[in-house]
């Protein structure tokens, strides 16, 4: 059956999901998107090959997903494809944009990097706005602190001591962030964290550990002495799933994976 | 009996609510707040005089309210009071200050000033993470232009064609805006309006207007037009509920209401 390879853009809310991935008892986003593929299809079932896995309540504004979709059988369109797929599926989840790629286009494989954002509540009364979508801290937190020990995590380094290993030893430990920045805006602060590759729950760890200096309790010297122990342990807390967003996934060429493109706006 | 006038910083998610104000047979965040009053203190009912009312559907990040409260009969000070109050709500309703003000302080007449947010979310396909809490606008605005626009709402100027009149004739329609600020972040708009004072669905109004705007459909010839009409109807649509955040509320001296303030904070 000729097919044509599709790259999915895919925001999602990810309060109610057990993680993108697909588990045995278990609800992932990824699930519910391809059942939703095999109702607007004939034949399947369609498997989607993502650009990143994201754990049980991270959520995700520009995931990236490729799939082999028989589109011409379907007499379908990637546009039409969007505007259908996002009726079958449930409001907590959204296909952004539906493009047609080259046959050996690969979400996980040519993506060149990845654009996390963390949202930090920092006031003692939780913002209902945010319920679900920040970590509430309510101690009073030196961002100035934070923001110069952020900059410690850019460049390339071992980032092993920032990684939850799941039991494996890990071999390449390597990866250089390009950005990681701290802002604050009243009591909410803002962390932007780009990358070329992220070990698991890197960022929520490199979250953790920041906030651990604007409480006061790392100095910068510890951050370094953290980064350069190379193990896991040395590190702060992991801060929770549902403050964390994976916002974009870069490809080479030009930037994608974000819904910053128009050429799905219907004008 | 003595009681001690409490100014209260009030957010909330306006979703699940029949707007502020109470009313017979709906669901008024007001009532709500309280109910919580009269569980936590002897006496009651106690009554919250507000700086606003906010419509069905419409958010608060910092609204404020005053009430007479026997503070002392309860053994409570104000930032115990913000903590049990807070114990009595839901989860969309959280009382971000509590504060000691001079028995003549009032919420409304006091207020000086008062800043509303408004987001738009301008995308073929609705963001999950801004659900109930944007406007979903799926075909391109033309930002330039409406950024040029929302500089004529800025000044002393009679908004009566901005307003939605409850049928009642409106005597003084005078307001003066101080700002009127459209920002693009991706397909995200973002709105801040504030102003010495609002007609009744004046906010909405503006935004839906400028919303006009970016569709091409006005000029800034049309909005000087609708604006010297002073007539309702001369206006464009007014955005929908859920995408407004009545974000703070300003009084004489110093600038309060909002979240942005730490005295609450334990450090």
């Amino acid at each position: 059956m000729s097919t044509t390879r599709v790259k999915l853009t895919i925001a999602y809310d990810g309060s109610g999901y057990d993680g993108w991935q697909w588990q045995p008892e278990a609800r992932g986003v990824q699930q519910v998107v391809e059942d939703a593929l095999v109702k607007l299809m004939p034949g399947g079932p369609y498997r989607l090959h993502s650009s990143s896995r994201t754990d049980a309540g991270v959520h995700a504004l520009g995931m990236v997903a490729h799939a082999d979709l028989p589109l011409a059988k379907a007499r379908m369109t990637p546009h039409k494809l969007r505007i259908a797929i996002n009726a079958y599926l449930p409001k907590d989840i959204r296909v952004l944009e539906s493009t047609r790629v080259r046959p050996d286009f690969h979400a996980r494989f040519h993506a060149t990097g990845k654009q996390y954002r963390y949202t930090v509540w920092n006031h003692a009364a939780m913002n209902p706005l945010l319920q679900g979508r920040a970590w509430q801290v309510p101690v009073k937190l030196d961002v100035p602190a934070m923001k110069r020990a952020a900059k410690l995590f850019v460049g390339q380094q071992d980032f092993r001591s920032l990684a939850t290993n799941r039991g494996q030893v890990l071999k390449d430990a390597v990866r250089t962030l390009t950005r990681c920045d701290v802002t604050r805006s009243g009591p909410q602060i803002n962390f932007v964290i780009e990358g070329d590759g992220f070990l698991y729950k890197m960022c929520r760890s490199i979250v953790g550990t920041l906030v651990q200096v604007g409480k006061g309790r790392f100095s910068e010297t510890d951050i370094r002495k953290i980064i350069a122990a190379e193990s896991r342990g040395a590190a702060g807390m992991t801060a929770p799933a549902h403050g964390l967003v994976l916002w974009k996934v870069y490809y080479r060429g030009k930037r994608s994976g974000g819904a910053s493109e128009w050429r799905n706006l219907e004008s």
